[in-house]
């Protein structure tokens, strides 16, 4: 077991991921955190599975040597090319099964939308962790491929945003959900503009800040072990070293926007592969 | 020197590139080919230069253990990273001087215009090499980020895409271009919907027929090997070997649809890395 004052190891495909690492810093002050983006192979939710769980494997050993006392798997393409036999030597968490519980936890219709990349689509690890905890639930799935490369060019204002997001919300309305998972870290960036299309009669579900609850409460039980009270604390220097496989030139201002009003270490160029 | 018989090789971040081996399949009938369609690491354009160099690289070196008497570079991004000094063993061709070239033979009243990733933007190849050819001549380069995954998703026809098009149009008959490089091996799948927004005016410029006019011209001259005549044929078995970094689901659909009316034998799974 690697010691308390560990970091905590967060990766996802992008930058995306950073929306689940502002979670964390929100909730656990006390914690440093290691953040990999996989920029140089971004985006893997368009990519086959067996590829993804290549990337899954060199993402997670990477953080590995780096001795981080537990890993965060930020990206739902990449949580689901999980499969129940993978063991790791630090407690792994991914985005599923916390959104799910998010979901399940708000929806009165029993009727939920899963709004995901083809990959996490493909996969169908939101339907089946759903109706595992769940069993009887009506789950909808559409995968929203366009969504990610309009996030990472930054056109969230964009009409052609608001476009692609009218035509996945109307599976959601046509299918009478009253619950949406946005299954991928990207998403939250467009929140606004799919509350806006949906209504307050739909809920949008937040897998992030769940997960950051789990991580809370396995850090309070011991699981995994909890860095000192006030070691590095809210107010101190940056928490997160951010590390990337490629460094273009937006990495240190995505990242200053997404963890606001956190910080990060200038982005650092790092090879997984 | 590679034999006679040896197959030229032919590489891209994907298989947007196979419209450049299409062009080369309908010109050169004696020879064969191998297609290499980095897809596990799509897209390049959105990528650092000194990333892109590290895949260019790593695709020339693994082409050129599969023996192949010459290799095209058929990514615009990718082409566009070359630095002078680069050489290898066998000859390269690359898509910026005919695409340039091409340009030049067309232009009236010497304005145009390139549209292209952001990579092949940033990196300035065309301008630099227009300019050299025909110093004095006015380019004007955009950037259009979103066409590639609008390409793979197969969207070419949705409104989307038309939306897109007209954008990236209107600098081109603001700054009254009379010619257009489409500066990226996905976009030629967007030709028509460009052809009807531009109109007569404005010339489309294919540089994949100039590269293939070049590649013949060479192999005439001896510079590059030519098959025996009639070894292979345009009648005779697929000419294509067709390997790719990512196998998904669409990769063979996607070959018979670029390459036709050529063909090529079913994907196969390989590592650059």
């Amino acid at each position: 077991m690697n010691p308390a004052s560990a970091p905590i190891g967060v990766f996802d495909s992008g930058l995306g991921g950073l929306t689940v690492l502002k979670a964390l810093l929100d909730r656990l002050p006390d914690e440093r955190f290691v953040y990999v983006g996989d920029t140089a192979r971004l985006p893997y939710g368009t990519k086959s599975r067996s590829t993804i769980r290549r990337y899954l494997q060199q993402n997670v050993e990477f953080l590995l040597k780096r001795g981080v006392k537990a890993i965060v798997v930020a990206c739902n393409s990449a949580s689901s090319a999980l499969e129940p036999g993978d063991s790791w030597s630090v407690p792994l968490y991914e985005v599923i099964g916390p959104g799910s519980r998010s979901a399940l936890a708000v929806t009165k219709n029993r009727r939920v939308a899963v709004l995901a990349t083809r990959a996490t689509v493909a996969g169908g690890a939101y339907p089946s962790k759903l109706q595992e905890l769940s069993p009887g639930l009506t789950v909808f799935q559409e995968a929203c491929p366009l969504l990610v490369p309009i996030v990472e060019e930054g056109m969230e204002a964009d009409p052609l945003a608001r476009e692609l997001v009218r035509r996945h919300s109307s599976v959601v309305v046509d299918q009478a959900a009253d619950t949406v998972i946005l299954g991928c870290t990207h998403y939250p960036v467009l929140g606004e503009v799919f509350r806006r299309m949906l209504g307050d009669a739909v809920t949008i579900v937040d897998s992030s800040r769940t997960l950051a609850d789990e991580l809370q409460g396995d850090l309070r039980s011991g699981r995994v072990a909890a860095a000192a009270d006030g070691r590095v604390g809210a107010g101190a220097s940056p928490r997160v070293e951010l590390l990337v496989t490629d460094l273009g030139p937006r990495a240190d201002e995505l990242a200053a926007r997404f963890l606001a009003p956190h910080g990060a270490e200038p982005a650092r160029l790092v090879d997984l592969g």
